[in-house]
């Protein structure tokens, strides 16, 4: 299942797209090993494929330029943002040209203070947007841990530690700028907060994954920030405890911010990574935002609800370095998990489950990986009912690979059977084809008539979302 | 403008399709003239094109095998909810088969409270919702003013004065049922916050007003009741201000619930249909949503911002009876357009610009309409950014209904000058499809692409938000 599902035969790109190329972009074509293997793969445990080239666009244009030549071409069109994905989204299955969106498309284009929103060129990372927003009083929430860029957050809908109060990709992008599959530009929805006006081909693009467009531009939705932050860690007794608490925090409507879950697994690993020095229990990392009165009233009801379920020393963390401590460390949990066991990759899960089966969710999926004696650590955005295994393991281990395939595809279904998502974040790039096919069904069929009207030719990053034909 | 652009030759339904749904749905099935011209325009000023025959479904399978039927006898098909929209969707331009949503299938099929959402067929409508939901302590936001559908208003996007507090339905809708042009019945979405896999159904047919599918089934995110409600009104000197005390206000991040601009001209119309007994002078209505500490914290932020701006009489209504009575005025003021000139209709208008040039564009409007010598009252759920014009008139009046054009055109222009749409919440129908064509430009080619993927014979809701060659 994690294999490359339509990898056929795999032509190099004819020399004369990568002559037109060069006649384009110059020395920002690049045909080096290094520069190609970088641009084959994610962060994840799926295979590097790397393309023919990489071409590092400067423009919307430039990239129109570079979609219509390989169509002239037949050759397939992969864009490229951080590479921090993890679902195999960058890999070149079928060779084609890799567009690096993320080296020269840096620009912020537009900020408006006023209206809470700015345009911001696909390769603008998020760290990046909020260092430029840094004296305006606003930032952009959304932050998947990675510092990804604002085009390929679109691109897989990501979303992150924020979503439970701001929400995801799909609520915060206002509109697009899309180089189509012949090389037309377009630009989708706009800078009104709502509108009515024909089909949402902004949500059609966000989540897409490269294979109806290439993103160029984002305008997105910013947000003041807030009068007063909290931040704080509690331990349980159980990873049950811990997720009760979340569950009823959110069915009290209490707005909190951020309220991710660390098992004692995670911890230990961030203890060790990120020197944290936490009891190894399972833990409730939180953020509260608001103003200074709303604040302590979300804070005074979580932690009431928290006491109730056992939890345990409660740690308030209100000065911005202590806070941003513990939010670097729950960022480098992937890192931290890697840290466990040299030379390893990582199979991260994502399910997301309607939030009063999480609890159910987890203490089986934990009871599972226990059984199979699998190194997984467990953490998640337990607001939106989200949380990731991940699974440290050696991806040339074929044993260790199908164990975690199974504990996935366990995973998967158990999420499904309970309403759930089998991706609530990730995206579905080439590891989770089969389990959107279990999930959507009929509707999947759908989905491939939609690729199929906007990229006849198949050449939008093949391989990827859907298994065509 | 206002014309019915697509409407070409119009054959009657063929016999035999009448006999086969004759077969399928006995005395459910319609060809009285009553019927049919109830089915065959809504409550705006577009005409009156009544369908063929008006099937009342009673299940998806039911819907499914009438599109069937009607694909095979290439016959359109023309989804119905409650009539209560305001472009034209619902009229028959060239003849077809009406199905009637909203007679039989008014199931509340599974409320979750402790996941906050509920699924429901396409026919029951927010009041429905709401008494159904009565007793559990949640509620559904979404509040266009009219007793709408909820499949009507996934459909038509539809928004309403709650929005900018709680979204519209393109945030509020977690999954569909929808049956498709050739009777396929696919599920979309699901009951996950949030998912990343695959393309975005659920918002393509958010808003698509029946001219991709048929919705039959909605599920929804529900809310709890908020510990404490507040409304006020408040009235300004002049427009101007209270726009400008609604822009403060978003600015700010107050989470308001609800704020609602009437001009003086409405305030004059409400004062008659609705017996307010307010001061003849543009007002906001405000509503507040928290913990008693947060609704008093709003209030008192918002009540400092209008004192800033010369608002003056600051009325609160904390009785759920005075709250009742504040939104039912307000959300009669169609009505109270229509009662200011007997036999007349309504020709309302829809832009939303970004917050920051909302005084502009209605101080630039109004002096329009004053130019013109137009009866329309001024009402907005300005905290989106989103005013209507309810322009009164006799639409079988030409001088009149041409002004009307006129200044629905300006309007539509300035809007988009300020990086506005087109359309907020009524959606296209017929009245906005140039509209779009001005907004969207070589976009509205995309949606060109996906209408004939998805309905290639051209047979649901023909002639509606799209010009199809």
């Amino acid at each position: 299942m994690s294999a490359l599902p339509n990898a056929g035969p795999r032509p190099a790109a004819p020399p004369a797209l990568l002559d037109e190329l060069r006649t384009l972009l110059g020395d920002r074509l690049s045909t080096s090993a290094a520069v190609r293997e970088q641009h084959g793969r994610d962060e994840s445990y799926h295979a590097m494929m790397p393309p023919d080239a990489v071409a590092f666009a400067t423009t919307t244009e430039e990239v129109s330029a570079i979609v219509s030549a390989c169509r002239r071409h037949r050759t397939p069109v992969i864009p490229f943002g951080t590479g921090t994905a993890l679902e195999g989204g960058v890999a070149a299955l079928t060779g084609g040209i890799s567009i690096d969106l993320s080296t020269h498309m840096t620009g912020v284009l537009r900020v408006s203070t006023e209206d809470l929103d700015c345009t911001v060129q696909a390769g603008v990372t998020r760290k990046a947007l909020n260092e430029h927003l840094r004296d305006t009083g606003l930032f952009f929430p959304i932050d998947p841990g990675a510092d990804a860029s604002i085009g390929g957050m679109a691109a897989t809908r990501a979303s992150g530690t924020n979503a439970v109060r701001y929400g995801t990709m799909r609520e915060n992008v206002l509109g697009l700028t899309v180089v189509l599959a012949d090389g037309r530009v377009i630009r989708t929805g706009g800078r009104a907060r709502k509108s009515a006006a024909g089909y949402d081909l902004t949500r059609l693009f966000v989540g897409s994954e490269g294979t109806l467009g290439v993103i160029t531009e984002v305008t997105v939705r910013l947000y003041g920030v807030p009068e007063r932050i909290a931040a704080a860690v509690c331990a349980f007794p159980s990873v049950k405890a811990a997720v009760d608490t979340v569950i009823q925090t959110i069915q009290s409507g209490v707005p909190v911010a951020r309220i991710e879950l660390l098992d004692e697994v995670q911890i230990d690993a961030c203890n060790r990574f990120s020197k944290l020095g936490l009891p190894v229990e399972p833990h409730l990392f939180l953020e509260f935002h608001g103003t200074e009165a709303g604040v302590a009233e979300q804070s005074e009801m979580v932690g009431a609800l928290a006491a109730e379920n056992g939890g345990t020393g409660f740690q308030w963390a209100a000065r911005a370095e202590e806070r941003n401590r513990l939010w670097e460390a729950r960022h480098n949990v992937y890192y931290a998990g890697l840290a466990l066991r040299p030379g390893a990759r990582i199979w991260a899960t994502d399910v997301c489950v309607p939030i009063s089966r999480l609890a159910d969710c987890i203490v089986e999926t934990k009871a599972d990986v226990m059984e199979a004696g699998v190194l997984a650590p467990i953490v998640g955005h337990v607001g939106d009912g989200n949380f990731h295994l991940t699974i440290v393991l050696d991806p040339d281990d074929p044993a260790e690979m199908a164990r975690a395939e199974a504990i996935n595809a366990r995973l998967v279904e158990r999420a499904l059977a309970m309403g759930g998502t089998c991706t609530g974040e990730h995206g579905v790039g080439t590891g989770k084809i089969w389990a959107v096919e279990r999930e959507h069904g009929e509707a999947v069929d759908v989905m491939r008539t939609l690729k199929a009207a906007l990229d006849p030719d198949g050449l939008m990053n093949p391989g990827k979302v859907l298994r065509m034909g």
